[in-house]
């Protein structure tokens, strides 16, 4: 990944700002992405009952502006997350000022996000303030998305983006998304923002319905520490301005649409987990031979969450009989004397006891920047992939102090 | 708790031993407990659908027995789990040897336990080697009591035994317990290894109905990283040998025997959670005004489990919202917007918003060996209490490196 996108991965009719309001010491903390035009629009939020106030805005701005949006406001250092009354009162205010500075739209048609620490006041008055400089500033340049993706960082290490293209009836058609999220990551919905612009034509149901299917194998495919956020937003805006023919049926142009939308949030997904609070590895899980699809998801689920395995994973340590364990207590009924692991590519269990391997170089492989496992229960047909990373002290360090 | 019980603890008629066979490098790994006189037993195991050898056999044999046992036989620094063949072989060698040793018994009256890494093969020869001199060296004192907790540790740093006395119809009856555990502890049953003795007359259904209950509030409410192990055992034998009357029906004699029993799990389980991998303090977590008794345990473990949490807790950092945020992914469905918390004995936060609080006070009450967390969902009239430890850099360090 590098810094930014070229100028060809911009879709057409977007703009973007970013810049530091105060609500973070001196860093960028709040975000503009406009488009230019009416946009349809599509969101997918967390699935956690305790849900901040953007959160809850949100929704009932996509409700009442039945998907046709402008923009969304993004602001970082606090996630105005249990802050009563007057955190309802906030995402409001702000989505107005963005609504009127951008030119006199309906406050319905700007989304609202926020990031950080939950449980704290948000000074709103600094998001107010900044806004009318912010919507301004704001230009349809590779730099100004860079600065957008850097804006939505809280423990994240680097910026995450992913593009791709593709063509609808010979015309071409652009998706650039953006995320962030480093902790309390397991995506259910995903535990992150991202924000996703094309300039592809398409209705808000389609793009709901491209959005959903986008995000099963992707964001809600990975976790870093199992903890489900309380303001977990992707969203979508699809302006139409690349002229391109407008996606209407389930036909050849969404297939192609659909697929350029989940290759760029499966780049965004697996670059959360790559910078996940601590991380030195991405691991991918893989379970097997499961009898349902749900079983394989329990499965995966716990291991990939079991602090035993991500620390064995942490050490690069071939520990197999904990990553079996863990399967063994997800709640699901399997014979584990039928169970065969794969760590790194080398079979280390086979019919649920040791297959004789080297341990050195099982160690070696499992330094490796990606380490693959698989669980074959052999019991059914059923399978699916999960991407965690490991867990180290530095994970433990980052939110021992989080707030201070 | 002193580093050994008085003599006066000790339940009459038991006796114990233990030697380093080998397993480990040089620290003791093999233990024996005999009852002299055949005694009622009764116990719990792992609900793990991965279940080690020595469990599976231990149970075959508390059937075959009808729960008169004479005995257990532990080893430490292998868990003998996911050895296939061989592994049910060794289990069935241990207790045979023995049962021979002890005095020509019939290997059903041995229960038979072990802890350690999984997947590795058992060396049972070692063990076989060792049996005739440890059941010769058997004492009823407390040092070989002392000795005993010791040979069944692992990654524990310290010995955890517990003793409790009461009256029934007017002579004194002691249970004396040990157990072990550090890591990979949700139990549920208990992950961690626990051996009772009693000196009570009781029938091995009156037994295992008071075992069933002490454990409930005490080892199947603690959690160290929610792992629930492979080899959980909890066994307790009843050899009369007190003196006193029996216990036969549920009258005040066994409720009594009941609540010192629950009494003596209690302390087992806390002094788990005290010695809990790379623990600093232990955590009560209380959830109240649950609508269900199961809701109440969800949120409760969810809370327990959280690795955000955990590690704030390490941090001594009152960082409420993540207690919040992970009760509101338990998979219950509650209105946050009426919850209370109460850190440390400080409310932290009220009707779902923070509630004013000193922050430094809080800090510093934080750093204590015990601190309690309440969560009044203030939805209904059901609670439960769970302990857990905090989750440091030091756990990660023991793990991620236990095998090498």
């Amino acid at each position: 990944m590098t810094a930014r996108p070229s100028t060809s991965d911009l879709p057409r009719g977007f703009s973007f700002a970013a810049t530091a309001c105060g609500l973070k010491k001196s860093a960028l903390d709040l975000a503009l992405l406009v488009s230019e035009t009416p946009a349809a629009a599509a969101a997918m939020f967390t699935t956690n009952c305790v849900q901040a106030a953007p959160v809850r805005a949100s929704q009932i701005h996509l409700r009442k502006s039945r998907g046709k949006m402008r923009g969304v406001i993004v602001n970082s250092g606090n996630a105005n997350c249990c802050t009563g009354a007057e955190g309802y009162a906030a995402s409001a205010a702000t989505t107005q000022k963005v609504a009127r500075e951008v030119g006199h739209l309906d406050p319905s048609q700007i989304l609202v996000c926020s990031t950080g620490v939950i449980g704290a006041p948000l000074r709103v008055e600094k998001i107010l303030r900044a806004v009318p400089h912010l919507v301004r500033t704001r230009r349809s340049t590779a730099p100004a998305f860079a600065q957008f993706t850097r804006a939505i960082m809280t423990t994240d290490t680097r910026p995450k983006w992913a593009a791709a293209k593709c063509r609808i009836g010979g015309k071409q058609v652009r998706i650039l998304g953006c995320c962030k999220g480093a902790g309390m990551i397991q995506p259910n919905m995903a535990t992150m923002l991202a924000f996703l612009a094309t300039d592809a034509a398409i209705s808000p149901a389609l793009l709901t319905l491209a959005l959903r299917r986008a995000v099963g194998p992707t964001f809600n495919s990975i976790t870093v520490d199992g903890d489900t956020s309380t303001n977990d937003t992707v969203a979508i805006l699809a302006n139409g301005q690349s002229g391109a023919q407008k996606i209407s049926a389930q036909g050849a142009g969404f297939a192609e649409f659909a697929a350029a939308l989940e290759k760029v949030c499966r780049q965004l997904a697996l670059a959360i987990v790559a910078d996940g609070e601590g991380a030195q590895r991405v691991i991918e899980i893989e379970v097997r031979g499961a009898p349902s699809a749900q079983a394989a998801d329990r499965i995966a689920r716990t291991i990939a969450n079991s602090p035993l395995v991500k620390t064995a994973l942490a050490g690069a340590d071939p520990n197999w009989g904990r990553i079996l364990a863990a399967a063994g207590r997800a709640g699901v009924s399997f014979d584990f004397e039928r169970v065969d692991i794969r760590l790194a590519g080398l079979p280390v269990c086979r019919r649920g006891r040791e297959h004789p391997f080297d341990e050195r170089l099982a160690h070696k492989k499992m330094l490796a920047k990606f380490v693959p496992i698989v669980v074959d229960l052999r019991a059914g047909r059923r399978s699916t992939r999960l991407w965690t990373c490991d867990f180290t002290g530095e994970y433990v360090t980052i939110n021992a102090s989080y707030r201070t």
